[in-house]
């Protein structure tokens, strides 16, 4: 019974531990959260005056070859788009820079024209949060996402524009 | 002559080839453009409505290290900070989103205590533009850099406040 308690105990332990991507719980559609995103190459940014939010996308080695190259629409079978969320705050030290203050999101794309047909190609997957929670209560959750991506339907569903950067093709 | 003339072009041709780093002439203060930053990782982003700029803060192996760890007061030796500026623009498909549009410049702070202990420990430099042409007539361009820091001289000269991210230390 010790035994028990000790193992259920290191179990919720281990589930709960924020911050080591070898335990955060995959979506409720069963996608598993991309190991080590927090430092795969910039493609762009945006600040959403709506909600007031700035946000950086990332993405996976396919992803930055293809915006790099501007060949991203289609985006290439493989690419994933990471895509990080800070509410805005105010820089301190000078108050005319909006910058990211509390962490909201990280959500993703992952391109894969056969397993996501019924999404235009793209598997969709967010974790809320410094200790990322799964988002979604089943994986009805993607039409929420499918649904928001529907006005870029010609660009691939995807609203990130790659950033000019200079710099050859990778 | 025509050899001459040939060779003149060809090093005026490689010297003004933009986008690759090996071509790119350096600072007025003899710094190189640091190779393959466009693909470091993220320290924090920002948006500057005085200037109307985005700004994404990239940094090499050491500051992202040092930025996951929030051991940025003082940064380690080793240290690069790379800042990319692009205007702002509005995305066609969400007007509420204000992204990157053209390319403006991207600014580096080299962190070596000795050898720019005259500039709070930091090397300044920028490159202007897609075509990366050094800023500066010449070497005193940095005391322009380093006045603009001075205000954050209690943050070790450095305005970015590394943005939170779920991850584990490096």
């Amino acid at each position: 019974m010790k035994y028990l308690l000790t193992m259920t105990l290191l179990s919720f332990s281990l589930l709960t531990h924020a911050g080591d991507n070898e335990k955060v719980a995959p979506a409720p559609n069963q996608i598993e959260l991309p190991k080590g995103y927090q430092d795969w190459a910039m493609i762009s940014s945006s600040h959403r005056v709506d909600n007031h939010s700035l946000r950086v996308i990332l993405g996976n080695d396919i992803a930055v070859s293809a915006a790099r190259k501007n060949k991203t629409n289609p985006w290439p079978e493989g690419a994933i788009l990471a895509k990080m969320v800070w509410k805005e705050g105010e820089l301190e030290t000078w108050n005319q820079a909006i910058v990211p203050e509390k962490f909201v999101h990280a959500e993703f794309m992952i391109k894969d024209s056969e397993k996501y047909k019924k999404t235009g190609g793209w598997g969709f997957a967010r974790w809320v949060g410094l200790d990322q929670k799964p988002y979604g209560q089943d994986e009805n959750f993607v039409q929420e996402c499918f649904g928001c991506h529907t006005p870029v339907k010609g660009n691939d569903w995807v609203y990130t524009i790659p950033s000019k950067l200079p710099m050859p093709a990778k």
